[in-house]
């Protein structure tokens, strides 16, 4: 039987609507898991059941007509709770509760969203190492930034949650813990409360196990009607991308790539191949440079007054970033900036762009720091796409050889989000779940 | 005999490099000054007066070789500080203190700046009225919403000082303190820990009463070497724009171009005609529904919490903005980012555009409210240069009627920021101090 934390959010929400599930009985099921596999998972910072429980229960006597009425949502540490702690990750801010709530989780508990807790994030969405477990396989890593988001939805503690996106800190943790990841076009959706990493790049991400799961979230966070259900989409054209950085991923993210491709030919899709100009090569680059000026002036302050309470990898991005003269910084933005203003040309009349979401499958083990896991894999296949400001949405496509999930990423024009999440319906449905149910930690 | 306080930024920095001043007799002197003033002029929401010569104390004891060692800086109360009160100009956040200080102030600070204190913004730098007496007369208004920024370096209290703009919080109340203000290219300073309202549009805004502390500021902010002096300037052109919307302006707005165009074609500056073309008219009411949009989101936890403690004109813009669909925001978003791609066509050969800062002289007079003004003026004439993402920066041209200062605002590209600052020095040079020692009240 299934059990009410295994529904999805929209699924969930249809029992809710007609009374048949209480808030509070959806809330349980969702505590129950946590507490069988929290253990194992490490997917938490913050947890109180009472808590919770205490807005379930004030959600029951609601009229259930808010577009998230009941839904549990995981929120990642790096975004701003006033009634629950919010560390970012860093000793510097343990027990820091500020004064507000962030935009993101103003509006979804507006929505009627039952805020779970919060969930683990590496040190200020970029650090070296991440404690959370797989939430498939506790042998591997839940990846980073967002890690305990992605390894909650995917241990089904939770069916939906919010990360963040800076580089590719929710696309690769969700194509790691196979799940549906988006990260909007930049911009539209608030980041209002989110720890300020990058003003270039900082983004909203969405994660859950199915895509109208995540377009309910994108939704309501913009005010847009949800209405549920395949939605007639007209004949598509997708390009294939296999751009000079996929030589720095494994095998398995190109046979990712193929079999999607596979998979959507099949289901009528017309697909053509798109190269890439030798400018793109410098966007990889491009990216990490702007990223590091950007975030050293965002962690100057802890860099100054805490130098030993930072972990190192923050460190390094934060004197990389103060070594980049100002003369360099500004002609990337100008370089950056005159890419964006291209990617229309480029894409043509292609609806989306398929590409590699992730460098492989979780990178495996436990680590030398004990508990934590160290290799997270990288952000190399994502960095373009998030210079670009443009929609990216990824799919699970296959399981490697460690049986665990590989993802593809769609990726769209500047505020196409939902044509991509429309894209990304029609490519779970042509691919199908590479990862089903009982890979799910028992 | 001038005071300490009356030095600029940069002469007063001399003296404490020559060992001629120290920080302690600086900061002293400000003091002494801001106790005379403030009560009439209400420039400060923190002040400590101990706090501020502990500081400077330690300063005293350094080799006097950092760029901003040992000068007083004011600091917008929108902008986070660790160790002083920021309350966002809101009575929701009284007595708040942020954990860390904003990355404007951590660079000032490792550059050896003084924070003297926090001055008074408009609510969430956005409300309906503001306390804050003009500088250089305090029957009229200083403006916001970085009012007490600019009344602070008007009245000699400080040299420079912190603002922000997402609309017209600088220029504006800098061309009503008869100040050089700049916002700078939007994206290069670093906003992180600066109350988030726009992520369209927010920036730092510099205010000092010379040129060359305004470029010491930026110099800093970016880690860019400050040579002081009239660097070179080949033959200028500058292209004059009077907009549509500068009927919503008095006529001393037109004058006061008029009188800049004057002094700079008299200095040899070729001055060239620009006609905007039709659809910048759509560009004011842009900006001003982005924001609207944005500020909902930005402030949507204070206006659900505290709906009572909000300002009625914060609460307008909240609610205006989320009544806009989202669908109309993206449209917008897009118009933006086509704006912004066809500027330097429009721009063409041009050096820099001259038009109007501000819509007069400050309004003038003690409002209903008793001790506040509000009757602030508007932001209209920076409304389309903020949505565009450009460097602007306000030079005093003229004084009005009233025997106040109206500024004009010189416009570059997108990074031309030290081009427009020495532009800026150039037209100085060539208008003259409209305003005077004189002028500043005794």
């Amino acid at each position: 039987m299934t059990n009410l934390n295994d529904l999805t959010a929209c699924d969930a929400l249809e029992l809710l609507r007609a009374r048949k599930v209480s808030a509070t009985e959806l809330v349980r099921a969702c505590l129950d898991r946590i507490a069988v596999q929290e253990s194992v998972i490490g997917a938490w910072t913050y947890l109180n059941p009472d808590q919770a429980l205490a807005a379930a229960k004030a959600c029951d006597t609601d009229v259930p007509t808010r577009p998230l009425h009941g839904l549990p949502l995981a929120v990642k540490d790096i975004l701003e709770t006033a009634d629950m702690p919010t560390a970012y990750g860093s000793p510097i801010y343990k027990d820091w509760r500020p004064r507000a709530d962030c935009a993101a989780v103003t509006i979804a508990r507006k929505a009627g969203a039952i805020v779970m807790g919060k969930t683990v994030t590496t040190e200020f969405a970029c650090g070296s190492f991440v404690r959370t477990a797989n939430g498939l396989n506790p042998d591997h890593t839940s990846g980073g930034s967002s890690a305990g988001s992605c390894a909650a939805v995917a241990s089904h503690m939770v069916s939906f949650a919010l990360g963040t996106q800076s580089a590719g800190c929710t696309i690769r943790p969700a194509s790691y813990n196979g799940l549906i990841g988006m990260r909007p076009s930049m911009g539209l959706i608030s980041v209002a409360g989110l720890k300020y990493l990058n003003g270039s790049f900082d983004t909203i991400g969405l994660i859950a196990r199915d895509v109208d799961d995540v377009e309910l979230l994108w939704s309501t966070q913009l005010g847009v009607p949800f209405i549920r259900g395949r939605l007639p989409v007209s004949k598509l054209k997708i390009a294939v991308c296999r751009p000079s950085w996929l030589d720095r991923a494994d095998a398995v993210a190109s046979a990712a790539i193929n079999a999607a491709v596979r998979s959507l030919a099949d289901a009528g899709v017309e697909i053509v191949r798109l190269d890439l100009p030798a400018y793109y090569d410098d966007l990889v680059p491009l990216h990490q440079d702007i990223q590091a000026f950007e975030a050293a002036r965002s962690y100057a302050w802890e860099y100054e007054t805490y130098p030993d309470m930072i972990d190192h990898r923050v460190r390094g991005i934060v004197e990389h970033g103060f070594s980049i003269p100002f003369d360099r910084y500004l002609a990337m933005m100008r370089q950056a900036r005159a890419a964006r203003e291209t990617f229309g040309d480029l894409i043509g009349d292609a609806d989306a762009i398929l590409t590699a979401a992730a460098p492989g499958e979780a990178p495996f083990g436990h680590n030398k720091l004990g508990a934590a896991f160290d290799d997270m894999g990288d952000t190399t296949q994502s960095r373009a796409w998030t210079l670009l400001h443009v929609p990216a949405v990824t799919v699970p496509a296959i399981c490697g050889p460690n049986n665990m999930p590989v993802g593809v990423q769609l990726i769209g024009r500047f505020g196409d989000d939902q044509k991509i999440l429309h894209i990304s319906r029609l490519a779970r449905d042509a691919i199908g779940d590479p990862v089903g149910a009982a890979k799910v930690v028992a």
